[in-house]
Formats: C-alpha cells, sequence, structure tokens
C-alpha cells in the first residue's frame, strides 16, 4: 500500500458521499469487478490474485465521474477505471485497493456519422457495430473478446485485433479522434484532447483521466464471409497469411494462422480441422471471395468451411478462436498454457523459430498492419513450467531478433512499450498528481 | 506491311458486309481514331505519326463484334480495338492499318451491385462512377484521363492510378473479375475468362481478344477532399507522401508529389503554388481531414487549398494535374518535354537521382501499392534534346537500381513488362491465330 494514499477510509461514508450512484461492497461482487483475464499469466496470477478494491461505482454522467474525482482527491483514494474486464495484463486490477469505477452504464452513442461516431466509454463493441451497421459503418479494430469488451476499455488497454489488418493499431494516428476526460488534480476539470494529443490517454490503462467520451474513427461495414482454409504445411500457411495480408485487390479483416495441434482446441470448430493440419481462420469480404479461392488454390489450400456474412452472424463468429480468444480455448482444455506476444518481422524469422518450437510452443499468427507493411503477430501458446524457462524463451526469441511484448508484467512500459513515454508521464504529473489513478501500473510516474 | 494481312482490301466493300454499324472512312477523322496521346514521346511521334486505319466502324452489340471478327478473319484484315484513345505509347494505334473498333457504342452498364459491377468495355470512367456513387460505391482506380477514359481502355491499356495507393495495380488479383472476349479463330466464337484467367487480357492492348463486357471489383466510395500542401524541400515532400501512404488511420485516394519547377505549369492552381515551393496533390476521405492536418504539421507543411467533395466536384479535380495529366500541363508550356516511368524503390535511391536532376529532369511521385508497400512511382518530366540522351538517362537511373517502364516504345514488353509473358502469347496463338489483333504489339508472338 502506498504512503501518499489513505488507508483508512471509511467506505461506507464514503459511498454515501456518492449518493444517487449505485455502488457494490459485497465481497464477491468486488471479487469479480476487481479482476481480469490476467489468469492467462501464472505470473501475474501470483502477483495480482489477491488484489481487490473496496467500493465499486456505476456513474451514468460525467457529472458523476467529476463527483467521484472530487471525493477520490478529497480523501487520497486511489480510482481504477475498468471496462469491460477482459483484458489479459491485469489492466483493470486495483493495485491498492480503492474505489473501482466502472464504466458499464456510461453506454451511450452520442452521435452516429459516416466515417465517425462519438460514444461513451462503457459501450459494447458488438452492440456498437450493430448500430453501426445501420448506416454502413463498423468499428475499425476490434479484439477477440468483441462481444463484450467496451470501446473505452479496448482504447485504454488494448492495441489491435481484427480490422488491423487493414488500419493497424488503435495508436495510428487517424485511429482515434478526441476523447473528453475528468482529472484527479485538487480541481478536478473536464479535459478534451483531440489529434495527436490523444496518445496521452491511449493504452494508458486509465493512469491519465478518467474517459467520459471519445470520438472513433469507422470503416465502410463489408459483409463479411468467414472462410476456413486447411494446409499440410505450417509454413505454406503463415506464407498464404502474408499474401493474403498483401492482396492488394481482396478486401479482408480477419487472417489468422495456426499451427497444429492448436487445432485441437477449437471444440466446435473439430468437423473443420483435420488432425494434424495447420489452418488459416479468416474474414474477408463477400465480394472478393472469387479471388481468395484463387489464393487459396495458389498456396494449395483447402477450404473446408466458409460462411456468408447472414450465416456466420447466427453462430459463433471465427473471430473468437483468434488473437488471445485462442489461448482462452487452449486454456479451457489444458489450464496448464500460457502465452507470449511476438513480432517476428520476417517469415524467415518465423521458420526458424518455428523449427526450434517443439511441444513447448504452440504458434498462432495475427496479421496487422504495422508501420508501412501486414506483418504477422504471433501469440504463441506455450506449455507453462516455470517463471525461469519462460523468461528462458523470452531471451531465446529476443536473441535472434524478434521483439516479444511480454504479457506477463501489469505495468504499462514493462509490456508493449519498453519504455518511459516521458509525454504520458508529464500529462499524468498534470492530471492526476497525487497519483490515484490505477496506481503502480505507470512505472515511469513518481509523485 | 505484314505479308500474312491482305494488302488489296476494298473496303468500301467491307463497309458493306458490316451494313447496319456506322462505319467512318473520311480521311480526317480515320486520322483521329488511329491515334492517341503518343505524341508525348518524340520516339514515338517519328515512329507512329502515319499510322492509320482504314475503316472505323461502331458495334453497339457483341453479336456485331462477332460479325466484325468473322469478316477480319475472312479476309485477314487486321484489326485494332479502341477505347477512348487516352494511352501514351500508341496501344490502339493500328501499325498494319485495317479495321479500327471503337468501343464507345459499346456503353451500357449491364449491372451494378455493391462490391462488384459489369459494364461494356465502352463504358467512360467518370460516367460509371456517378451511377456507381449512388448505391455507395466506385471504381477502385482511375487514371488521370478519368473524364473521357473508358473502361476497357483501362484494362487494356492501363495500369493504375488514383486508387491505387489501396487497390494497387489492374494486374492485382481481384480487381478484375472477368472479361468476355471474342476471338479471331478461323470461326470466331465468344469466350469467358474469370479468376486468375483474365491476366490473359489484361494489359494486352486488345491483342488477345475483343472484350466485349468485363466485371470488376469496386470500393466503397467516400467524399474524397482535394487538398494541397507546399512544403520548402523536395525530399520532406516525397517523405510526407510516403508517411500518408503509410497512414493507417487516414483514408486517402491520391498521394501526388511534385517537385518545383513543376508547380509552374499547373496554370489554374497558381494561387495556392507559392514559387520555389514543392507540393503534394492529395486526395483524402474528408472524415480524415484532421488527422491528415496533424501529419502535415509533423512535415512542417502548409495546406494553400482545400475543398470538401462537394466543392471540388464543381471544378477541376486535382486528380487532373497527378499521373500522365503533369506530362500533358507542361507540354501546353513546352512542347519539348517528355517522360520516364520510374520505380525508385527508396526514398533513399529518390534523393540519389533528385540531386543528379538539374534542369532535364523534373520530377513527380504518384503512390501506388505495390505488392507488400505503398511506394513512389516517379513520372518525371524531362527536357527532350536526343534519342541518345534519353537512353542515357534512361541507363544512369537503371545503373542505380532504379526501374524504368519505358513509355517511348510501343510494344508490350519493352514496356513495364521487360519480358515475354508466354501465357499471354500462348492464349494469343490460340484465339488470334492470323496475329490480326493489333499486329506488331505482342513482341513475343509470332504467327
Amino acid at each position: 500500500m502506498n504512503a501518499n494514499t489513505n488507508t483508512n477510509i471509511n467506505y461506507q461514508a464514503i459511498a454515501k458521499e456518492l449518493a444517487g450512484m449505485e455502488t457494490i461492497s459485497d465481497r464477491d461482487r468486488l471479487t469479480k469487478l476487481s479482476l481480469d483475464y490476467y489468469h492467462f499469466s501464472p505470473i501475474l496470477t501470483e502477483q495480482l490474485q489477491d488484489k481487490r478494491g473496496e467500493l465499486a461505482i456505476f456513474p451514468t454522467t460525467e457529472e458523476e465521474i467529476v463527483r467521484v474525482a472530487h471525493t477520490c482527491v478529497k480523501h487520497k483514494i486511489p480510482l481504477t477505471v475498468r471496462g469491460a474486464g477482459t483484458g489479459n495484463y491485469g489492466q483493470c486490477i486495483p493495485l491498492q485497493g480503492g474505489i473501482i469505477l466502472d464504466t458499464a452504464k456510461m453506454n451511450q452513442i452520442k452521435w452516429l456519422k459516416p466515417g465517425i461516431a462519438c460514444v461513451q466509454p462503457g459501450v459494447k463493441m458488438a452492440a456498437f457495430d450493430k448500430k453501426a451497421r445501420e448506416i454502413g459503418w463498423e468499428l475499425r479494430m476490434a479484439p477477440s473478446t468483441y462481444r463484450t469488451a467496451s470501446i473505452g476499455g479496448f482504447i485504454s488497454g488494448g492495441s489491435a485485433g481484427m480490422g488491423s489488418v487493414n488500419y493497424g493499431q488503435i495508436s495510428d494516428r487517424g485511429n482515434l479522434r478526441r476523447v473528453r476526460i475528468v482529472t484527479l488534480e485538487a480541481q478536478p476539470q473536464v479535459m478534451e484532447l483531440s489529434g495527436d494529443e490523444v496518445q496521452k490517454v491511449l493504452h494508458a490503462y486509465g493512469t491519465t483521466g478518467i474517459i467520459t467520451e471519445l470520438e472513433i474513427a469507422l470503416a465502410p461495414a463489408y459483409p463479411w464471409q468467414e472462410v476456413i482454409v486447411v494446409f499440410a504445411d505450417f509454413m505454406t500457411a503463415a506464407k498464404f497469411g502474408q499474401a493474403l495480408s498483401d492482396s492488394n485487390g481482396i478486401v479482408k479483416k480477419l487472417v489468422s494462422i495456426h499451427a497444429a495441434p492448436i487445432t485441437r482446441y477449437f471444440a466446435a470448430l473439430q468437423n473443420y480441422l483435420p488432425e494434424g493440419k495447420h489452418c488459416a481462420l479468416l474474414m474477408v469480404s463477400e465480394y472478393d471471395f472469387a479471388p481468395l479461392q484463387d489464393l487459396v488454390r495458389e498456396y494449395q489450400g483447402e477450404i473446408t468451411y466458409s460462411k456468408s456474412a447472414s450465416e456466420a452472424i447466427k453462430g459463433t463468429s471465427l473471430l473468437e478462436f483468434t488473437w488471445n480468444h485462442t489461448t482462452l480455448h487452449a486454456r479451457n482444455v489444458d489450464s496448464n498454457l500460457t502465452y507470449l506476444q511476438t513480432f517476428y518481422f520476417t517469415l524467415d524469422r518465423l521458420e526458424q523459430l518455428y523449427q526450434q518450437a517443439g511441444d513447448e510452443i504452440m504458434i498462432h499468427l495475427e496479421f496487422l498492419r504495422a508501420g508501412n507493411k501486414a506483418v504477422p503477430a504471433g501469440l504463441q501458446l506455450i506449455r507453462y513450467t516455470t517463471e525461469a524457462r519462460l523468461n528462458e524463451i523470452i531471451r531465446n526469441h529476443e536473441s535472434q531478433g524478434a521483439f516479444i511484448a511480454n504479457p506477463h508484467v501489469y505495468t504499462i512500459e514493462d509490456g508493449g512499450n519498453k519504455q518511459i513515454d516521458p509525454q504520458k508521464v508529464a500529462f499524468k504529473q498534470k492530471v492526476d498528481p497525487y497519483g490515484l489513478l490505477n496506481p503502480g501500473k505507470m512505472r515511469g510516474f513518481s509523485k
């Protein structure tokens, strides 16, 4: 517990101070509202499993959030903002207790126009898309937790997902346009950041202000056909994934390549995944299915599953087997599995690391546009033994030139960013001078 | 004149044989219908200026085209298909006289659906887009001759243009879906090619069949804002062009960078082009204008012109100053200018060649997606002196690792392709065994 935060709080009194807002202080429910999918990591499990907030609060308006901010500053109470709790790095786990501000009831779409929308942070991604598609648009990108994840949570704790093969990451200029935040200054205030300024709150785990509104760029909505292609050889599947990602004439949204035996973990898809074969799980424009078939032929793949957008929407989307949902399905079968996040950069390096993988590492690739190219991000499944061995695997990847965004750490800097962002830190000094917002997550910050 | 074609034709009799179709045999009108914008090249001018067809014919249906094919085969008459004549390499100039088949009256949109359309070859590109935008779609790419060019002509003789920064070239798998052609076999027949098979007629200058119908993939239509940005330094402008092309979060359609003093040739834009400054001519999604402004700021550019899509449509589009329209404007001022087409591949190589350019070479860059990257294609203006000097310039570029698609040659192979395509040649052997279709343009073919 940090010395500067007040450990001697009467949360019943605080709940009264915040009367008019729904609060929860029931221990079991607080447990649920304190955690996320950190348990994909045995290391984070050990570090975070006993962390709990003391009071959860569900504001419905920006005015109410300002009231919460005032209360937290007045009593020096830590405040951790929560979306849908679908993160994997303990992004929303309160390290120092305090108040959990759940954004679930800040779920209004303020406006929705061609190309751009303005939403409150608690809007669920799939629910948003349902509305947006009525006018021909959809989210530019979304994670595999799309059905339950909130837009504010994704912007604060996510990075990429389906759609990233076109639009890159949330941090790519243009994807997030404007945010409105409440600060935790001595006199909390409402502030707007637009343009490049939004980087200060992007993927900041809620340490640099409480988001009350976001303006996000949209993509034209296509009818996305969902397709499984199987391949006899993993590297052929990987090369197919790269070729599809690079196919300028084929519009796609998801390119996800899985090495056997990962395919065994996809119980619902077993009819389409012959034993020992490697697979591609795809979303492509229905209009571009014909040229996709030509590409599949070129790479000697076999299409075993193909659903039109209207069929696909009735069942489980292939999205739910990709990105970190792969880990979820695998852990349902074998809870000893964990994962890594890797940029291989080149297919040659991928091949080299694939040949070294043995039984311990099972590779799947999620293609996204990073800088000027489409690249495969590896979210390998790892048969976990010890932390020392996991770190050895990481070092082995790094020594061969791969980049690991370590998902077994809970600070912003130790994960994908690798370095302290002085802009974010300086901004936090200003908007959260007492260090109350999600304390302990921004390593570069000190009060 | 080729020995295998009949030089002793009575074209009045032929016109009678084709009764029911409009024909033209007036010498002045035939001259216009025989030529294209080959005169951008002093070398092609010398080689092609006296080439003329003997009879032009304007069929309106596929059945009529089959009749023309029968007649040509029967009498062994050369047949050259013509779109709008906006090409630059003499693609549609009849080297051996004969019949000119003008597709202007084959101008029906057969059907138009989200994502895909089916058109006759003579449909004008801008006219098509006007219809397609009514349902929210547009052409994936189009040349600077967009207002007058025909779709069939672009597929047969073009390669890239605005939109290519997203969808690559016409030859990228998926952009052209299906073609219907009439062959010049002993018994002419109608044939359909789909998928990868379409490569046999793509950019083949009409040597491998007479196109009667094309199925083309479309792009979602955005309101395209037209923007001019000026820069003090050319390489900064070039880097800005690359950065915009690589900006995953900014939707664009045209990224065209012009070194001073090219800007002087754009008479209509003089108010927006300060003397000595270099410029970017852009089309970006109106919805993404804000992040474009941030990018402009990063590269210390200055926006001097910005028109919304609805304003832009009233005047001359910036498209009409880019790609090979740059050459057109420059030659209106100085008819001694010609041009080259260059892939620099890297900005380092571009810089090196820019520093060597002197007064003789003025560079403009048109960004397009080629393979897995956005790259600048240079369409340099050249102050022409002699053919020997032009070839020396070409060799100098090539020796430094640039690729020149020579626009001063009239065969398919000597231009961009650089090699004989055995597939195209074999296909021509089958569909045009007498070598009647645009004879002399496919170097790899012999009867």
